[in-house]
């Protein structure tokens, strides 16, 4: 992968204007991607919640479907043709609920479990260090300060040297992590964008295989029955039903 | 369509005991008819904005992606690679944004019109009816003790015959139209529940079909190429990042 910008770890404890004006640039760079990803990921987020409901309520349509021979309708419940026809149109709304439910979890796996990942861990992490990085600074800038201080007291203890050694370590250790991470998030920001949308789509192949394969030839026998003796259940209620009506 | 139910129509202005609880038997049928419909049509209207909001999201997602471009980027945004990988996915992602636009608008027409005009007309109509048909029986059994007070007092007025008759023809009037709109009912049940489910399906059908047709071929070969080159960017980040960042 070439042509990725990196901030230059062996720079990163030379607190230089050069090291400084970079790391603005990338903070930059973070900030808008910070951005993009969340919009971005609020929209895989609708997908993925509106792709549950979908799920859901197929599921509901089916199992109302299978509730029918329940019902207690007074007049023609016990129509045989009727309740088997929709048995089987439960069947196939099950099948189609179940592709559903199998999209449900392959969107779940491959388009926001990375997405989020990258969002709560990558993201949040490099916030954090962040907000590390600059309660550091801030207290290199008051022990610079305090040493200035000292030394123009011209009294240097021992002790405020090994408190400034343990300090500056820990404040380049800080340093290292905050670089390195924004190192990492350059190496990854593609592969973040990329892998979502890869799940995404490869979820949406299998599908409308699944779909195809699987259901349309087995639906599309048994709605062309049902659609036949739908269209002469119309034809007939035309015929024999309206002059009926409008006799009366 | 054999053994459909009928009230006699011929018997509709005999307010005979008989009629009187077959008519019961057709009101307590409608009710069951009107509560199982309305759980159908509510578990359809979820499936339809759901479906709705999957058009909407993953037009968003297209959107999105498209906007890349325009994104203030400090570092790699000129990537003219990655720019027209994310084109290719926008393309591919408003294809599919189409399909469920297709599919919404099949919903729309051949399943929630059906089930929506038999809720709002039908079933409506039936309420209405009923309401009159309350009012003018109430209206009539006040006549009937009106006729008996006057008859009693000896005392026929031609005006009150004439309001008698002019009540009785539109009593009889409503009676007719209210056992017709439940004979209807009758008729159009079985078809008011298969048309919306064939429409439903055959919506279905055309989105599998046309998902795997148009869609499958071309995106697996954009696919297959962007797999293998996200791969290549993860093993390429593990080669050279990771060390390093372990050395550091």
């Amino acid at each position: 992968m070439p042509g990725i910008d990196k901030l230059p770890i062996e720079e990163a404890l030379e607190d230089s204007p050069q090291t400084r004006s970079l790391l603005g640039v990338f903070e930059e760079d973070t900030a808008a991607i910070s951005s993009y990803y969340h919009q971005l990921f609020q929209a895989m987020q609708r997908i993925y919640d509106a792709q549950n409901e979908l799920s859901a309520a197929t599921h509901l349509t089916s199992k109302l479907l299978k509730e029918y021979e329940k019902q207690r309708f007074p007049l023609g419940g016990d129509d045989e043709v009727m309740s088997s026809t929709l048995q089987q149109f439960a069947k196939v709304i099950d099948e189609l609920s179940s592709c559903h439910a199998v999209l449900s979890t392959q969107l779940a796996d491959a388009m926001m479990f990375p997405i989020t990942q990258f969002k709560e861990k990558d993201l949040k992490e490099i916030l954090t260090l962040k907000e590390v990085f600059q309660i550091s600074s801030d207290g290199e800038n008051q022990l610079s300060t305090k040493m200035r201080n000292f030394h123009l007291m011209l009294f240097v203890k021992g002790e405020v040297m090994e408190d400034v050694y343990t300090s500056r370590k820990k404040q380049h250790q800080t340093v290292m992590h905050y670089f390195l991470a924004l190192n990492t998030l350059q190496y990854k920001k593609k592969i973040a964008l990329l892998e979502p949308l890869l799940g995404y789509m490869q979820a949406q192949i299998s599908f409308f295989k699944l779909g195809s394969e699987n259901l349309t030839q087995q639906w599309e026998d048994f709605l062309t029955n049902i659609g036949t003796s739908v269209q002469n259940n119309v034809a007939y209620f035309h015929i024999t039903f309206i002059p009926h009506q409008v006799k009366a």
